[in-house]
């Protein structure tokens, strides 16, 4: 039985002090039924992806279906690090194609922004290991960094390569309503901005963000009801890597990426070379760039080309992140794989406007979780 | 398609400062696959059920499933605050229905005890409404003693009878090898205890504690070659009630119990008096009394004379925690829900030793989350 996506909103991603957590879930929630045509009581149950650590608010699950209307309905929160949204988008297919439910609402959300960079920072180092990583300093930046060095190193990639990545996404980035910069950088920018973690600078980086995406998803029969143009769920890969990395093989490949990438080719039957637009995990320029590779978009130690020669720009052989991004769009951690996946549902439908690729009939989401330590591959097809 | 539970363990609850929390949930986990026979490469996924705030270590599937031998296969987190353990099986037993893997690991596991007990008890106050409740100062056994203030003005529910719940908790909980208080309790140091929010005193309340379980469970076809003996899951209702208290009609009920608990009678087609042994979420002793009316053990505001006249002890109408629930056990917050499963296949497997109800085929579970804001109602049969 297939799963078909049938609803989706996408709340602004940015400084959200205007919104409590419960009332950022709600604005896409409210978009994506009526994008759906239906109502709360038309949706069996909600999964919330999210990364509890960043709220006052406890157990989000309990205090969002409060308050957009979901009582007495099953809720319960997943959490995957940074592919939290993912997680929950995942759950909820297994409880679609078990015949548990019929419709299920999707939120992720995250409210980060009332914390200071500092305490961001050390919340995020924890999702390091703290016995052996984290305690002596790591930071995501520096295991980023880690990951870059290396892929200099074996690879000969550049700054410059890096900092293309940058250049595009905010490029898309401009076009995207929903982004918290919606404007062009340029190389200049980049190469002069604060260095982070070396070879990372500022604009390296993807900054954080409140904010929250919605999915509507259902089984086939109700999806052919309630749309004209449901796009179906194909391929959901999901794997982890050894969550310390210190215990991996090697640092310039994510292999949870890999392995995710390979399920979900393999589920939805199709080759990296069918992929007609992604949007991928750029929380580093770096990540991107290894996220080419372990997809197969290019081969392994060619990410740096690939952008260099425009590869994933609209008209290039795979179109990547021409929504923007996490570089442009922010990282409100649990958010970020629902706002994927509003992504890859927009480009299938035809709906994406400026950054349309025209005729785009399968799509792919690639988000990771931490330092790679969990990744969430899914393909799409209208 | 059913879902069986081919592999149990359970570790010892209380204070673990020997271990950490991935080396808490290797113990069970360890056990469990000794039980079902199998090794690390028969699994296909692990959920882990826990309630992320209370612990240094953030992103818990992660560093589990690499300590425990689980990489590159799939792993995330549920929450669903006390109910954490009861989403993660929920959650995986929708996985196995989808076909989507054909055996898993549920491993409910908490590290709380590091923390001192002011700063517990702000955290599961964040489980209240931040906004409009517990900001004012609610905690949870304010909360509960609200509920109690309740059912004593309805129903004449006296402090004894509240009481005669920990009596028998302890009683049986001095059997279980694996509870933190493995000794019984008598009528005068309960009603003597130190007052933590009227009517609830010290003994009314269960205890925190550190501790993990483990579930194996898996789709029929395997379970029926893994084991001689597996425990079918045949019930698995989940609900939401209103996140607020200030938002509920009734506190003398917990509207989510009455309704995870109607779904999962329906499901397995049994009605209350088919229950031969249940274990019921006694986070105080007024929830035990809370949850054999809202389960239908006995008619609404008689829970109180339930107790008194031994209807839930061993040879009673249901037997109810008669492994010596949380009030004895402990209550480890997300490790809780795969505790009173443990017990459930235990009782039908007939291994529960002096505690066993022999002869028992149809067992319930039934697990809150917070102040009730969740509820997993279970049925197993043998």
């Amino acid at each position: 039985m297939k799963v078909g996506v049938v609803g989706i909103g996408h709340g602004l991603f940015g400084k959200r002090n205007d919104a409590t957590v419960q009332e950022l879930a709600f604005e896409p929630f409210s978009e994506a039924m009526e994008d759906a045509g239906i109502t709360q009581a038309d949706i069996d149950a909600t999964i919330i992806g999210s990364s509890p650590e960043y709220h006052k608010q406890r157990s989000l699950p309990g205090v969002v279906t409060e308050y957009i209307g979901m009582n007495p309905k099953p809720a319960f929160l997943t959490e995957a690090a940074c592919a939290s949204g993912s997680a929950a988008l995942y759950s909820a297919y297994g409880f679609i194609k078990a015949g548990m439910f019929d419709v299920v609402a999707v939120i992720g959300v995250q409210k980060m922004m009332e914390l200071s960079t500092p305490e961001i920072l050390a919340l995020m180092g924890r999702v390091g290991d703290v016995q052996w990583e984290s305690n002596f300093g790591t930071t995501f930046p520096g295991y980023y960094a880690l990951y870059a060095r290396r892929h200099i190193h074996e690879y000969g990639t550049t700054e410059e390569q890096m900092a293309q990545v940058a250049i595009k996404n905010h490029f898309y980035g401009s076009k995207n309503p929903k982004a918290r910069f919606q404007k062009e950088i340029t190389l200049e920018k980049i190469m002069n901005s604060a260095m982070v973690a070396s070879p990372l600078k500022m604009f390296d980086c993807c900054a954080n963000a409140d904010g929250a995406a919605c999915l509507i998803i259902a089984s086939e029969q109700r999806a052919r009801k309630l749309s004209d143009t449901p796009v179906w769920i194909e391929g959901a890969g999901s794997a982890t890597a050894p969550f310390s990395v210190l215990n991996r093989a090697s640092i310039s490949t994510i292999p949870s990426a890999v392995e995710a990438g390979r399920k979900a080719y393999k589920m939805a039957s199709v080759e990296p070379k069918d992929i007609q637009v992604a949007d991928v995990h750029d929380c580093f320029t770096i990540a991107e760039i290894m996220a080419y590779e372990d997809l197969g978009f290019c081969k392994k130690g060619e990410g740096g080309k690939f952008i260099e020669e425009k590869q994933s720009y609209l008209g290039g052989k795979t179109p990547v992140n021409i929504d923007g991004g996490l570089k442009s769009k922010g990282h409100p951690v649990g958010a970020t794989g629902t706002s994927m996946a509003y992504e890859a549902v927009k480009q299938l439908r035809g709906e994406a406007k400026e950054t349309q690729d025209d005729g785009a009939e399968i799509a792919l989401t690639h988000n990771l979780g931490g330092i790679g330590q969990y990744c969430f591959v899914n393909k799409y097809r209208r």
